[in-house]
């Protein structure tokens, strides 16, 4: 027989919310004493199967996905993560092991990001199963990285390698075909992002202005040149690719337009390129310069031979 | 055409925005400053269409009960609503009208209950309308009303009616006939509970224990007694009806065991009689003691004659 809904949260949920705030999940809310000096930072972010995940992935890293694409929200404001809230909208396809499954995803995640769940909601659906997670983290007061503060003259940076969790998709979905063990590394990227919140706290005081890539290269960018009402070029034989997806064909197209990598890309004044590079070895993570912001209100792609050109897309879907 | 999501947010959501902390909903995240000697309370609910409101009601009232049944979780806390995040997955049959109307119920509640959007997602799915929000809200330090301090010997008391919601969904599906005006009462009762937040919160220092009636009194007093460690009665002849139901058949089982009510539960010492009675005139809202906590863990339910009765269902849903 299937757990109900308070047998759910007494066996699987309250283990997760060892926060004392969350009150054991008993109360109708969870309390949380804020830090002295900090504001809090607050994300929410949804996710359907079918839409945002494969069904048949794996239910820890279902839960995991989940609960990184918010932590890699508060990593580009520069937060450090607190807790979270789950709404969970159950189909009845959806069984007790699957549920257990998910939730020990939950269990290492908080363990990897020393978070508490602290409340939520558990519900039945007609239709598919339906996430959404709050995330809450701080920051020290005024010090959260915004998306409108890049300024022309700024360096455009990005951590890590670009395009490869669309090209693990696409592996997934059978489009891409694709040799061991780079299939396996590309498909690890597209199911289980690190949210570089080291990075984004590191960067306080340092970056103009920060996002993560959710969207793609140059969605996200576009969000950062048009916040901050100013221009950019990129250089696209500077884009950061990995070993696993730098030999692919359509590498470059996804590293341009490709979502689901949660690399954090920021701008930053030449005068910080030094104490930048000083964080590629402590946080053991690759920062790349792939271009610069400058005036105007456009965002150009610029290739090898020092040529514009006009990516296929800008949100990269197709192979 | 129907508008884009980023279209959808610059359009409906970003008015709803007004706080300087949603930053326009422009960044990947929101911020909140908190108020020095408060801590944070936060709360999450869920809501999908066909279960938990009829896809027939009105797009508006969809919106104000997901934000007021938020509300009421931070009203049986003593909390001040101060915001709220939404995801809102969205199927094709969902059209802009829709979503304007929509849109139009939370800014009729922003302004009512002082509250501002923070942020949130919007997404696609192929299943049923599916809404989570987040409410966030404060108290001071130390004094959230919480479940668990009912002590023996306590009055328990109900604000307003009970009953009404369970009855109002009866009546919207066919289930029981009602003549006007009690008729729209009822189905008023349901579709737009009034979070009793002005109650919580001078509730604050005079009661023990506190809960909002959402899955009926039966099961909400269930849940003080059973993290207070105690036991209760309840009196059937003192249970409040409201005009529109006290002559229905059914009512009685409706305020035992209905949900959707909304109104708060809570206990207090004899001592505070005077205290909690002032607060009905200054409410206009009106108080009724029903019965006593106790010792002991089983919850009896009294009837007229004084003798004890098994209530027909503690999960109320028949007609």
């Amino acid at each position: 027989m299937a757990e109900g809904e308070f047998e759910f949260i007494a066996r699987r949920l309250r283990p997760l919310a060892g926060a004392p705030g969350a009150l054991g999940l008993i109360d109708d809310a969870a309390l949380l004493d804020p830090r002295p000096g900090t504001q809090l930072v607050l994300t929410k972010d949804a996710m359907v199967a079918g839409i945002h995940f494969l069904p048949d992935d794996p239910p820890d890293q279902i839960a995991q996905k989940l609960l990184r694409v918010n932590l890699s929200d508060l990593a580009a404001m520069g937060a450090e993560p607190i807790g979270y809230l789950l709404a969970l909208a159950r189909p009845k396809v959806i069984d007790d092991e699957w549920l257990a499954t998910f939730c020990a995803g939950l269990a290492a995640d908080n363990a990897a990001y020393e978070v508490s769940l602290l409340g939520g909601d558990t519900v039945s659906t007609p239709g598919p199963l339906t996430l959404s997670l709050t995330a809450i983290g701080d920051v020290p007061k005024g010090a959260a990285l915004l998306r409108a503060g890049a300024r022309p003259g700024d360096d455009i940076w990005v951590s890590g390698t670009l395009g490869d969790a669309a090209l693990g998709l696409a592996v997934l979905q059978a489009k891409l075909e694709v040799e061991e063990p780079a299939r396996e590394n590309l498909i690890e990227r597209y199911r289980l992002p690190s949210p570089r919140l080291a990075l984004g706290q590191a960067l306080r005081g340092l970056a103009h202005a920060a996002i993560d890539i959710s969207d793609g290269l140059l969605a996200d960018l576009g969000h950062i040149v048009e916040a901050s009402e100013a221009g950019a070029d990129i250089h696209t034989d500077l884009l950061p690719l990995s070993d696993a997806a730098k030999d692919l064909a359509g590498a470059q197209d996804a590293a341009l337009s490709g979502g689901d990598d949660y690399e954090l890309l920021f701008t930053a004044p030449p005068s910080e390129r030094d104490a930048i590079e000083h964080l590629v070895p402590k946080l053991r993570l690759s920062l790349t310069r792939i271009g610069a912001v400058r005036t105007g209100s456009d965002l150009r792609v610029v290739d090898a031979n020092g040529r514009a050109i006009e990516p296929t897309s800008r949100g990269w879907q197709h192979f």
